[in-house]
């Protein structure tokens, strides 16, 4: 029996372990992808308090060393599903089953698809979600990156630091993100902005040959000829097996009380980006990470 | 004319400073005491992502170096008013008069006192405010709770689980608090409450070694001589000179939308400890730092 699972080992999954640990509790971490998260994506942090510059990898990893050496125990498996019966947590993994007196859900949430022919069967085969991972294969190459919002621009300006042009398509014909990031990217001579684009299909057997695309001004279809294709359009949760102790909204986040990270099942916790809120950043990640701890450490003290 | 005028360089204005700056905004920020606000007091930080420990001047020190490396002004100046004219901000401090055209108070809370000799000299020595982010430091250690409300009775059962004993000194012979914490607290073994106690001097030279008590009952002194003293009385907000602009709960603090620190006057955010909110930590402040800034960063764009 453990005192608290934490489910994702994200920044919020982090750091409500940092937080459980410090106040003396067990702590059992789960993860079934990469640690760190979406920051583990992201190729350079400058918003985070008292460090100029680091790679999201560099985070992750150096959070991860932090936890570890609090004492946080790890299991690299995927959760199947939680149950409460009684006043305790079951939770079943591929492998094992697990119980705990508290859960918190930092499950984070997953890369949107566009839902165009092609994108399904050329995934990780020309069509990628990450360009930190897969932008340098396209080294001294042209691409694609599809998308207008923050990461779109981040993905934008590192992958126009290797290959030879990026094609940045935007739905419409504006950005939704920083102005500084804006600001780099039309200084950038090899991205080329194509504004009110629609994505209509990926062609190719086997590997991407080509995207084609709608230009929604002149109502023409475009194919632009190239083999690497990043699409960086948003993110949806993936709580659907957690819906029977908390409440879901309509676009399938957690729905939390936000000033303790509680849900409608006493002893169930959320936090970071699964959940309900305006923003999700680094630092909103963290703080939630912290509230759902000690709620959840609250909890089991009550629990006597 | 600014864009954004921040009041208070703690954690939460430091890191609205840093959102602020990122997107391409001009900042002005003022602190009228130290910078860093409360963990400036704090001897060790050991609950902050990727880094294991640092001291809160140092934290402090390395985060305004980073907000002054991307642009932001800094005076070091006390803000006596706040004035909303038209769209714009009038901002008045002891010398002078600036403008903004957005502002985030981030002013904080002063930690009640019990004001008795020592207090003052052994602060951040044996003498803190914060069991949470100190009590770790005294692992398998006596120590001292001086409280009886809900942060008190909290701070005794996390201290409960790490050291090896908690004096539990409370004014009268009852807590005021959730009685559900307080059955905790009646079953820890290593809690010893300590009714009707008023605590009148901490001894000490350069360090805390003794905390001297009175028995209100017997009228008798007694010396504990433990190292380690928490003061969990209560804190206070300094919002007066702003309950124009937002509205106030009845302890003092800000109320504020809680997913993008908006107040009652539009253009007017706040962040930090100084509102309404459950738990106030170096995570929360940054955190709410972040959604005000961008919030303010919107709400600027919208004036256009």
């Amino acid at each position: 029996m453990y005192d608290i699972i934490i489910i994702g080992a994200g920044a919020a999954g982090m750091n409500a372990a940092l937080y459980a640990l410090r106040n003396g509790k067990s702590v059992l971490l789960f993860e079934g992808d990469a640690i760190g998260g979406q920051i583990s994506n992201s190729p350079k942090v400058e918003n985070f308090p008292t460090i100029p510059a680091i790679s999201g990898s560099e985070f992750a990893d150096k959070f991860f060393d932090q936890i570890t050496e609090h004492g946080a125990e790890f299991e690299y498996d995927q959760v199947k599903s939680v149950q409460k019966t009684g006043s305790f947590f079951t939770v079943k993994t591929d492998y094992s089953t697990y119980e705990a007196k508290s859960v918190i859900a930092a499950v984070g949430v997953k890369h949107k698809h566009i839902g165009v022919p092609g994108e399904t069967s050329l995934l990780g085969k020309g069509i990628y979600y990450c360009a930190l991972c897969d932008g340098p294969f396209y080294k001294d190459k042209e691409v694609v990156l599809i998308g207008d919002g923050n990461t779109a621009m981040q993905y934008a300006i590192v992958l126009s630091n290797i290959c030879s042009k990026v094609y940045l398509l935007t739905w419409m014909d504006k950005f939704f993100g920083d102005k500084a990031l804006e600001k780099v990217i039309r200084n950038k001579p090899n991205i080329v902005h194509m504004p009110n684009t629609q994505t209509v299909a990926f062609h190719g057997e086997g590997g991407l040959t080509a995207v084609e695309d709608l230009d929604k001004i002149s109502g023409e279809n475009k194919l632009l000829n190239i083999t690497g294709a990043f699409v960086a359009i948003g993110q949806v949760p993936e709580n659907e097996q957690f819906a029977h102790l908390a409440k879901l909204d309509n676009a399938g986040y957690f729905i939390a009380n936000e000033q303790d990270m509680s849900t409608s099942t006493p002893g169930f916790f959320v936090a970071g980006d699964c959940r309900a809120k305006k923003m999700r950043q680094l630092a909103t990640a963290i703080s939630d990470g912290a509230l759902a701890a000690v709620s959840a450490c609250n909890y089991i003290e009550k629990l006597g």
